[in-house]
């Protein structure tokens, strides 16, 4: 019963999320480590960030699993000169390897999209944006609700089984109205509002949403709801929750879905529970 | 005392904000309105959207200044067949000019960046980032606070003298330390962090920020205070409000002032009460 | 016997000239106009210039269909402070909208090339360049006279049954020479040189050439008709016409296309007769 | 008394109509030629076509000076097999060399624009878009007429004094309205509108105006003038002529300038009178 | 027995080395001559170069036929004051045409790869990047060695079948190692090294390599091999030859083919000895 | 006498060559290490191989300071799957931190380039590409040798007081030709001809020259000094040795000058004896 390598785990990883099925821009896979050096522990996280390689170097990680690049942009230099080099420098040194599953874990089966479309309870569920080599993977998921809900509790039910952010859950839209289907992408999903038209979405789950985006889409909705007057606000409605939280549940099942692949107690998962969502408070305001 | 022209009022805008101070990608001046027309009202916003339009209507406006283009991305229809093209025809047909006043108005003297400061109480102020022809005009502003304060009271002076929204004040840093220095920038501000860092701001003000500047920013300013360990969080401590928020205080200096150039009686000016933050409940995380 | 709406009458045009067959550049479809408003009168022109919106206006028409774009360079502003800008407030303020059926009215059966080869009398005719998706439509006809003729006469007949301007028609060629095939293309057609030559026209009728284009072209027929001496002059030849001129027929048919969508006496039809040709007079050389 | 080399030839051309005064995209200079021989006689002509080849053979030219390039759109082939690469054959073979002076001829002083100027009678003259490094030389001219005429009497004058085209002179404007100032063009000249109007011309002199940005030009003045009607038709106005016509002028002067550089008896200078204007015959309009 | 034309002439040459086989970004075929002269006496040759044109000339030849472009960057002069330009006109004075056949004869059967693979002896052998649409065509070949050779015997082989340069043979890798399969291509190949990795060639034959590329190459073939020790050095090897003689044996077959096409005694071909590698001598380092 | 810190080595490494004067395209500083970690000895070579780094980690190197990046295209990952990664992966475990100067070592004041200029003995030496904003510094070095050399002479004095590789050294031009000028630039020196020519050197010393240049170089200098034959070759002769050979010796110069700004005993340098030449074998043509 010895350990998988590195090179072994990859290769399981690559076939849950294959690099393949990862936007253009993006970057996935191994960033660091040696494919031949075994991997007993495995801990996995959202953010390559200070506080989760504190988190894996006390727990004697072999190997971090995030969901963000470390880098996105590519560098020429991995010295310990900037927060990401030391990144690297301390994950190296405490022997432990770090791996990126990101847009690629997005489109999965089971993947980041998924994981958030089953907290919301989304039943004949199909990809948000197919991809066009594979209908079973793609941006979000988009499908109908167990029962129609007001946008009110479908809005509790999200900020009930969410981690749990200083932000909160935000809504634009009627909390009185009834939601029956929905859309959900887990990240910044701003840029996916035309899919969410497209599939006629009652209310839309996602992260990050800036006010041009967010105003442009519900005068729009408004508008081809009942002409150039604002009293009926149309659909879409909008859920908007922290990027973190969005993109956490996911965690779970990769943990669970990694190891079951390795012969039991060869290899241990753990998801990490440090919020690494930036902000650490919310005031209500209190002016006019 | 007889009302001045739309031509007259735009000269007195352009003086108020130059078009040549916009930034190059923005889309300021009139969009709409006949030149020799007499203009008696004119109502302020922030956003040329669908409630805006009806109270300027209802209320007789000759003419709408908005801080955001209604056209950014420009177009070669106005056809009443879009949400955009109802605003240009409604306000046509209602007599009602339109006129953008953005990043012109975010850079001058009094400016959008200038009352959000004031609100804030900053002194010793200048531009985050100065314009390279006018060292009093440029984008946000920079400078002392009154006396230091810690983070915590900070945001709750903010959340108490801007409008008030749904989204609330969400605040990344130590509640407890103190900030005696400060930046702010109306609108979104995340391509502004490396200004921020460069003016070093103990805290920086500003809308619309996302996960991955921010979370970055954050890792950036807890590695350059004390390595590469989280126990320190380091300076810009950031505090996120409403966009809307943020630029709303403007609107009230730009009608003072666009009224002080004519004879009194001849032109009124009002300020629009309605929120058009896109965001309409936000409920507390529940979750674990 | 109640009139169609906008709405239904930007259908017919559409289904009329499609829009999806204007090249990828152009810009059609509807400028200006609620699509909710009735349509009783539509005025059809080539220029949607100050002459014609004069026109529209005084006849009190509900509609204008022009064959040229208003804004085919795209803009933020439709003020009245350009001729542009003043075109859309006279146009809205008078209750009439604008349509434009531009490269798509090129390319149709009964179309701008298609009304222009009529005049001219050509037979087994086909588009000088077919799209891809359908054989029937594209840029220009190409095809065979009736009978040959001289290029004189065949000059002489184009001056004979197009509109008339002040520019008259200008021959490149042998004015004795016979030509049996032909190739037409309405507005300005130097890019489209290849093609005739493709297309073994004797004669090549369209409107703007320009000195280098022309020249090359001619330079060229010469060297393959003879080597490199000019003494026979080779095909094609050319006659050039106003650009006004070559697109003016199209507007009996358009206006006949439309009316016979709608119940009669619904809908009236009108082509302007004004000559929107920018030249004024011409003079003949009387130099060395 | 001996007659210089091609390479004394092209040094004195070269200050006439230094290249770096060339516009960035042309491509002027020697064509062809070997520096080493000498030159006896040249012939000057407006286009490097087969006529003119002819007669630069016929008469034994050792140089054919031509304004337009034979190859503006660089090649990896000068074989035969094209009418370009049949006029590099036959001048090489008989002894002739190929100079281009383009753009650099139209911007110098006794250039192309000069001498188009000098024909109108333009006084108190001065480019019409002035160099940055020179202000002697620049695109076109702009000045006084001697004595106002009427925009009539001023076409009148240009068909006179012009070589004589099938064309003739196009004239937009009202011919009754008095013209004292004038910008004027060689060659194509719609890209200059906006330098002619910068100049306040009250008429336009250039060839190959093409309708868009004619018809636009005479909108945009109408309107500026009195609104948007069209009842005055506004400066400036446009009068059109053949390409050739316009550039054929500057050739006298070249030859003497060129000719007046060397000792009396050992250059030659000829002007081309073959009319490569590509257009044959004009007819006027019969039609409606 | 009359002689063929040069358009006979260049036929047979397209027909052998079709141009539209050439990379995009080549510039192949009829560079100068008339194709309407004939053609008795063919020289062909690597470089078009002076010590080439003066062979040519002093034969008497009437076509040049040259691997190398002279223009492969496009020209707007061909003047004799360069000395490509000096090229063009000695030649086409003698009455000497000039054709390019570049990677259209690297592509071609019989062609310069196939040419230097028969050198080696190479069997089984395809193109190493076949095209698409004619597998028999493709840039280098790549395939097995008749007899497994160590590398310096296949050095050595190379050494004394190409013709002989200043340069001689640089080898990289193990000279005892036993090498089976081969790749080669004329000409520059460091950018064909992904391809010859793909094809598993163990040695690789080809011309001008640089430092970077090699330097890569080699440590990948190590690292591949062996992991991060330098002990075991990996296939792909390396042979380098001067550019001239990797290309130089081709020219035997192009003029075997190229008069086999034509009536016996009508074309005479001749293959130029001139050795027109720039390099004229090399020393040993004598160095430490 | 304690150790400085890796930080404390850059400092000066930054100050000996500066990375504001590396080019645009270049990768120039730390790639990897702590900059708190303290530096004993430092290993200086030319590239970032296996054999170098074994070297570096055999002697217990704290820094390794190259001349070629590591990585010139950036990556996203430093994973221990490719031989880069390896690199990086074996010096961290070393505790070896990984330095690159590389065209700011080339353009400093005993940089590569002088260190080259130093060995061929140039006198009067100023950059051959000058920086704008440091005469003293800049690309390569142009001069005059001690005393006229012949060709051969110069030649053979480079071979002998280079690293010994086994490539030689490779010479175009008239080896009894006397030379008085020089030009020299370490590595890749073909993208400089037009300044070697430019400073009228009568011998040019780099490396990695390939056929096209090198040709179109010399038929040029033939060109220029004898028009169109080829039998006087012309200035610049070429002189081409080894990439890794013409880099070399900077090495020393680097180790001494980093030594010197340290107390004695603190940091020891040494420079890496390794011949990184990717050629281990140079044959001599046997054949024709």
């Amino acid at each position: 019963m010895s350990a998988p390598t590195l090179a072994d785990v990859v290769t399981v990883l690559e076939d849950l999320y294959p690099p393949r099925t990862a936007e253009g821009w993006d970057a996935v896979g191994l960033v660091a480590g040696d494919p031949t050096r075994p991997v007993h522990k495995v801990l996995l996280a959202v953010d390559p960030v200070a506080a989760v390689v504190d988190e894996a170097i006390e727990w004697g990680a072999d190997l971090l699993v995030t969901h963000h690049p470390l880098y996105l942009k590519p560098v020429t230099s991995v010295a310990a000169t900037t927060f990401k080099g030391a990144v690297v420098h301390r994950l190296l040194l405490a022997g432990c390897a770090l791996h990126v599953a990101h847009t690629n874990a997005d489109a999965a089966p089971r993947g980041v999209a998924d994981a958030l479309a089953d907290l919301v309870g989304l039943v004949d569920r199909e990809p948000l944006v197919a991809r066009t080599d594979d209908a079973e993977r793609g941006i979000g998921r988009t499908g109908t609700l167990e029962r129609p809900v007001t946008l009110r509790e479908f809005a509790e039910h999200v900020a009930a089984v969410l981690p749990s952010t200083a932000q909160g859950v935000r809504v634009a839209g009627d909390l009185d109205a009834l939601v029956s289907t929905a859309a959900v992408v887990g990240g910044s999903g701003d840029s996916l509002f035309d899919a969410v038209r497209a599939a006629r979405a009652d209310v839309y789950l996602t992260a990050d949403l800036r006010h041009h985006p967010a105003s442009e889409l519900r005068e729009r909705a408004a508008f081809e709801s009942a002409g150039a007057t604002a009293t009926d606000t149309g659909t879409p409605y909008l859920v908007d929750v922290a990027h973190f939280a969005s993109e956490w549940p996911w965690l779970a099942y990769a943990a669970a879905d990694l190891a079951a692949r390795f012969e039991e107690g060869t290899v241990t998962t753990r998801v990490s529970t440090r919020v690494t969502d930036p902000w650490s408070a919310r005031l209500a305001s209190s002016g006019r």
